[in-house]
């Protein structure tokens, strides 16, 4: 049980990320924000459901199963975001984990089908460093600290 | 378009609470965040969703169309914050609406319940007076300014 935004174990992170400066910047504010977050990054659709699912590359792995947040891009290779999304939310083993669509696009068509495929939020990268930055650390108080994470009963 | 926390137009928020303390902070806090936002607030379930459809005793208002975020605790008088949840997020013209659990319960039955049924976000409320308006705050600036609103493209 948490009581207080900052406290408890760290939390696992999947960044879902083909843009390796953004992924840098990401992994930068979240793995430093408060707790020691744990951030695992894939760069295509194809990579993050192997991930989720634990199949493919990540067969043998069970970390999926504890992923507390995943940062989704819209523009991906091979599956794309929104496809992504859509598979998490109808998978009843996933479908609790929050969701953060992370996109440049800011296109009604791009926010109205993340909220119609069940998209916990949805928020548009800044183009300005230090906005991005102080989003990212938004992102991690607000998400990994204030959030109750779906698999917290599990772990305690 | 949002480029920048904080900017645009006031965003209207429905707070459904029947504790009156805590709706009173919630409002102190969330109406005077940055940009003057509108809270409406509502103690029992069924109000609510009057307010959300625009029927009963709202049956002549627009505005529970251009709702930005639904702050919903989980005990409620008539119906429970759970049937809330489910009726907007079953709701073809509401679903999109951010809904964040805002509760005291840290139950597991609560927690799994709630994002089952695609709450976007559940957090607690902290027991500490200074905690708890700190995060309204966090909420204020996470969901009203960073967050992208389902219905800014409709705005704007």
């Amino acid at each position: 049980m948490i009581d207080m935004p900052g406290k408890g174990e760290p939390l696992d992170v999947l960044l879902v990320e083909d843009n390796d400066a953004h992924a840098e910047l990401v992994m930068r504010n979240l793995e430093h924000h408060r707790v020691a977050n744990v951030v695992h990054h894939v760069t295509d659709g194809e990579a993050a459901l192997d991930y989720l699912f634990g199949r493919g590359a990540y067969i043998d792995q069970q970390s999926h199963q504890q992923v507390n947040l995943v940062l989704l891009d819209l523009r991906l290779p091979k599956y794309d975001g929104l496809e992504v999304l859509r598979q998490i939310k109808q998978s009843e083993e996933l479908k609790r984990i929050p969701v953060v669509i992370l996109t440049t696009s800011r296109a009604e068509r791009d926010v109205a089908n993340a909220y119609e495929h069940n998209a916990n939020s949805y928020v548009t990268k800044p183009l300005d460093y230090e906005k991005f930055s102080e989003l990212m650390d938004e992102i991690g108080y607000y998400w990994l600290a204030w959030n109750q994470s779906p698999w917290l009963a599990k772990k305690s």
